[in-house]
């Protein structure tokens, strides 16, 4: 099976963004071919394509799509346009802060453009292909920094998917862990389902069968008793935003292992792009938690049975928030970063901020 | 709806056990009508009953069904024949102490008798029939202590399933929270699904229904956000065995919630009889934690599709420990316990044990 697998691929000659459908996963491995603005904003809404660093390579190349559609020959309004397209988009996941970061960007980019209403939306689509391109980059170098941490013999606890499906190529944590084992290091990895949507047992068990890594799928509340019991040497996960204090907002359930791999004394890292990284929140306590469709939590059958009784009601909080003080490290794009979060991470904050 | 609700009931008439069957729920209310001890043997190992409460009980009719079974005229034999009963049940299910603990009192008290076989026979009827009695009288001391415990107002979250389906009738930790709403505390509880099994989502919710208690499921991985953002009032649990120390071994994940509720400051109880108690295990460390059959893990579809990849692999660890230093109190049947638990359980230790 493949080792190269990217998840977001622009196709020069169809003028179409194809993509993995990450809802046909496990049971087949499908593309969907994005060619307007809707059908990708569709696809990110309905988790087609999910992860933060994938949401906002596909929301750049939503940008240009918008821009492509828009009949207008004034720049201007061309790049209102793209702008409004743009807030259209943020508001579909408000947590990740990938998405805002890197179509923040580009719009900056676009509107330092001098130049046509079409070379301002040649210029949109050079920059998602950049965005892309640059997805894969930081995922390798995230990848290597991680890697460096994982040793040959090592459990890993691995939560929700962090691969090559969420964020291009490689991805984060699950990056790191295709890097070691890539580096000859034998490692076995604890998949926790990742409840409702099952990021963990239908894409991360799918991913690392691609790459021949040995896993075993646990349901999430198996978390605490693999940490208790000796079972797992480090736990990795990834980032939908990431606070100025190393405070990880996270996919629900990632405090609870943070939490308790602190009480068992292993160290867990979270892996992300320095894009995940929100200076301007001081901690996570003020970051939007999105909440979901109950359906999710519902829509579940059990051995040929439904999940829950007619009529029942259900909450679906799908992030968290993990203290930065239960976290051995940060790893990033730039390097692993080690206690005190704040400082070392301020060191990172890019000058000439955008937006 | 009705307020009692016996999941365990021996017909007279017909001389069988009927018993709610769990796996039909909460698709519809089915009944099991035992009456060998093979039948009762299979509803305990397929979890057509489950709970360490109701377990308990229906082992107590399996050893008498066993004995009618029996076609010896020896009462010695006939008690051997029992013996080895207890013997396969207590290998079906080797985590929950209650059905080693109300067997065991049931052959030591049939041991004692004097008379013939059909004499022991009739006994060890009489004898399951108490310990059904005994558990529901056992469950409303659990409930009317705890239920001092919750205030008008209250927020509470509950795992697993603890009500009467688990112990016969009004339940552990369900039946302090139907107790509370019994005596006008208007009261909330969020139920974690309790994957694999889904006996939150299936049973508990199915329960609160009955009883017009308001609730929302959430996936097990959301009760971290729910007490780290001020949502829950209360944690409640039951116990499948409680260590002399207190540790208590409960359906997997309790340990994770009882250490967020720990590290936001919010009150963790567990409820449970005394017979759930392991006067012998100084502390957890030791009791065996059954691991289950994946295919529980695995046998998942979501929105029509597989949770897994083919030939994915899965470990089913169903219990985990919880360190007594996470408990705010153990609620009893002889009322609610303080730490050190150590030192309070000691004085409840049951003079001239059995066995």
């Amino acid at each position: 099976m493949g080792v190269w697998m990217r998840s977001i691929l622009w196709d020069a000659e169809s003028q179409q963004l194809r993509i993995i459908n990450q809802l046909a996963l496990p049971a087949e491995l499908r593309y969907l071919d994005l060619k307007t603005f809707t059908e990708t904003f569709e696809a990110i809404k309905n988790m087609a394509v999910r992860g933060a660093p994938a949401i906002a390579v596909c929301g750049a190349f939503a940008l240009y799509f918008a821009a492509r559609e828009s009949v207008t020959r004034d720049p201007a309004a061309l790049l209102e346009a793209t702008r409004d397209a743009r807030e259209a988009l943020l508001r579909l996941r408000p947590t990740a802060v990938n998405l805002q970061q890197v179509t923040g960007r580009i719009l900056q980019q676009a509107s330092a453009l001098e130049g046509s209403a079409d070379d301002l939306r040649a210029h949109l689509l050079e920059l998602a292909q950049e965005a892309a391109e640059r997805a894969v980059e930081t995922n390798l170098l995230i990848a290597r920094y991680g890697a460096e941490l994982l040793h040959d013999g090592d459990e890993i606890l691995h939560h929700c998917n962090t691969g090559a499906l969420a964020a291009v190529d490689y991805g984060t944590a699950l990056g790191v862990i295709r890097m070691a084992h890539e580096q000859g290091k034998r490692v076995h990895v604890y998949v926790t389902e990742t409840r409702p949507c099952l990021q963990g047992s239908r894409l991360t068990a799918w991913e690392l069968q691609q790459y021949g890594i040995p896993y075993d799928i646990v349901v999430d509340s198996a978390a605490g008793y693999l940490l208790r019991t000796g079972k797992v040497d480090r736990v990795l996960f990834g980032a939908d935003r990431v606070a100025a204090n190393g405070d990880v907002v996270n996919k629900v359930g990632t405090y609870l292992l943070a939490l308790a791999a602190y009480d068992n004394g292993i160290p867990a890292y979270s892996a992300f792009p320095l894009d995940s990284v929100d200076f301007d929140s001081p901690s996570a306590e003020a970051i939007p938690i999105e909440e979901r469709d109950p359906s999710e939590v519902l829509a579940l059958t059990y051995r040929g049975l439904p999940a829950a009784p007619e009529g029942a009601r259900a909450r679906n909080y799908a992030f968290d928030v993990t203290p930065h003080r239960l976290l051995s490290g940060l790893i990033t794009d730039r390097g692993i970063l080690y206690p005190p979060f704040f400082r070392n991470l301020s060191v990172l904050k890019p000058h000439g901020r955008e937006e």
